[in-house]
């Protein structure tokens, strides 16, 4: 809500900037079709945060990154002690991503930013955009890697320890961004938060089937990611016998159907993904000694998350035919309802600008669900096409993204005045 | 059979020297668990064969290479005009293979022409120990290229045309190899063969389990190779409901448990073999828009080959799920069985030798089965370590392979100096 006697900041949101801005971060990490394929903290991210970087510094604002790679763009309020809003997502990308997925949060906070400039709006508290490090989680895994730090800053030393496929630590790769970036000032991990929003494409086709141009988003389902291992032993493919084997392919997939089994809900709420599947040695001839697979299962409600997903070790043991079976759990996030101030804001400002919006629950992961066990927190949704998403066919709208960012805007001014 | 008055070439087959051989082309790719990674023309293979020619042109041999990349190592006959007789295997290994796969062929050849050097025995024909390019068929499928190459030279240039998964074709991978081995001189692709007679580790059980030292090999089993191709749609695990999925996993899985039943048979004859499976994008959150992976079939007989094989379209339409699926078969051999001068020339050896024998059917494929087509075919058997190949832990006696090797001495000079 504009106070009294200033501008309101939606009507400075420019939809041509905001617009351009995807575009021209979209050529970092371009793939011939369409997509981006924008590693977490690869030469193309590096070279991504470059360029918002400089549209930050041409505005005057301080740029400053962290020990985990997470990197602010900071417009001052007028209380010197307050605490800052935060507003963001991430610019790294799956291998074949989109071009809106994560950027558009970044960029529609810096939009924010970039209207108060333009309107002359005051707030008091400082208001900082932010880029969150490997949201993604398939460079190194699990993801949301900068806000998790963020969220306990005493994580650090063995999240900068995670190792990509080809050795490196997430440490040496942040060590490695940072050297590109020299102009960055460095600030610490963490501290206080007085509200977050994030805005996002909904990666879902609600919006789009329903007609509304923004999601106000009440909450995000839970995930319990497992890394299962299956040791047979490698062997001649034409002369040992099916009785002599010990075939981790075979197990492998006995274990996959039996998992489609017990996540299958008639009702469709399920989320049930095996993703990732490497085989060694991987050649046609050899009975593979070992199959590495990821299941990714989300549910809204957390009771059936925990039956459910505590069941994946005894249903793996039960198809592990005569292979060995190991079963990790990287990553176990609850279900998150969001509510207050942040949510309030959002749903005032769509009604103040006559926004068409409905209430939606968040399908994928997000930065905001480390940031909600700091702050009242909040997202933004707006429509993606057909509802594709980590798909090099991601594609949004203009005036889905303007009205996204106008809806942030008046919710961050109401957020940073607030006491 | 030793014509009157000259030495029994098995008399002068050196075991250590057969024995230290082995070890030092183990060097070549050695990894750190004691198995060999020696890639088709790879750096490594290279250099094997770099030190197969020094030995050669040490005992005077003419060493030379034909367009597919064959390496042959030639000792004179009397009779100019009279075929070669050809005895080898190949030297590149799978992946995480062993020291005894290919090499021992080579290696026993070899010997025997030292033999032949070092008792003075001369033969009527030609002698050529050889080593064919791309056996395993690992890094360009199909494999036995060169052997296949050899069989039918008009295939030469669609051989060339195969691409490792670097992109690199093979015609490439040969030109880089050849000019790394200047020394060697060029010979054509293919041309007439008196007998060819490979010597190999059983890469099963049979002969260790009964006490045999060499097995006469009466045949090979038929193969058919499918590579299919299960094309979905990319999506976010987490927010794609089930029904608007287009899996590629979820049907690649389902595909290959329908056909492990259909390959299932009591009697455990059939070999079926998921091998290699590669999925597209392979991150744990996003479903998987491609996946691609083989199906190694083999049996003897050449009847349940077609009537199983056959099913295998079938059988992938019919669990497609809504992916979309291709299946191409990029090899078929039929069982093979040998018969006539060289099982007989091998027999005669074995019960002159005393070694223990006993006659088996090979589970495996071999360069053996495209020379089958040109000439009198055989090959002999020496056991290894509980049958286990393709594999670090390859293991073979060195009283083992040097029966073996003394058989193929023997057998070598009766059929060089049959008419």
């Amino acid at each position: 809500m504009a106070p009294a006697g200033q501008a309101k900041a939606s009507d400075f949101v420019d939809r041509e900037r905001l617009w351009r801005r995807h575009m021209d971060l979209a050529a970092f990490g371009a793939t011939p079709d369409g997509g981006v394929r924008r590693l977490a903290m690869s030469d193309e991210e590096t070279e991504a945060r470059r360029q918002w970087m400089r549209w930050a510094v041409q505005r005057g604002f301080a740029c400053s990154m962290d020990p985990i790679g997470n990197m602010f763009v900071r417009r001052e309020g007028t209380d010197p002690d307050a605490t800052p809003v935060l507003s963001g997502s991430h610019l790294d990308s799956q291998p074949s991503g989109g071009r809106f997925d994560g950027t558009y949060g970044v960029l529609a906070a810096f939009e924010a930013l970039e209207a108060f400039e333009d309107a002359g709006i005051r707030t008091r508290r400082p208001i900082e955009a932010v880029a969150f490090t490997n949201e993604e989680g398939c460079r190194f895994m699990p993801g949301m890697t900068g806000s998790r730090a963020y969220l306990d800053p005493t994580r650090l030393p063995a999240l900068l320890e995670l190792r990509d496929d080809a050795g490196i630590s997430l440490g040496e790769a942040v060590l490695r961004m940072r050297e590109a970036l020299p102009e960055l000032s460095s600030r610490p991990l963490g501290g206080p938060v007085s509200a977050f929003v994030e805005a996002h494409i909904e990666q879902g086709p609600l919006l789009e089937a329903a007609g509304r141009t923004v999601g106000i988003v009440t909450g995000i389902q839970g995930t319990r990611r497992f890394e299962i291992t299956v040791e047979g032993e490698e062997a001649h493919a034409g002369t040992t016998p099916r009785r002599s084997r010990r075939d981790a392919m075979s197990a492998a997939v006995a274990m996959i159907v039996a998992l489609e089994k017990l996540l299958h809900d008639a009702e469709d709420v399920c989320r049930m993904t095996v993703g990732r599947l490497d085989v060694r040695p991987n050649v046609p001839s050899v009975v593979p000694g070992r199959v590495f697979f990821t299941v990714d299962f989300r549910h809204p409600r957390e009771e059936l998350i925990a039956a459910l997903g505590d069941q994946v070790v005894g249903i793996c043991e039960a198809n592990r035919k005569n292979c060995e079976v190991t079963v990790r759990q990287p990553a176990r996030t609850r279900p998150i309802e969001f509510s207050g101030a942040v949510v309030d804001a959002v749903e005032r400002a769509c009604s103040q600008l006559r926004v068409p919006n409905m209430r939606v629950f968040s399908g994928a992961s997000h930065d905001a669900q480390n940031l909600f066990h700091l702050a009242p927190t909040g997202m933004i949704f707006v429509p993606c096409e057909k509802g594709i998403s980590h798909n090099p066919r991601e594609n949004a709208k203009p005036a889905d993204l303007y009205d996204g960012a106008r809806v942030l805007a008046d919710a961050l001014v109401e957020l940073a005045n607030a006491m």
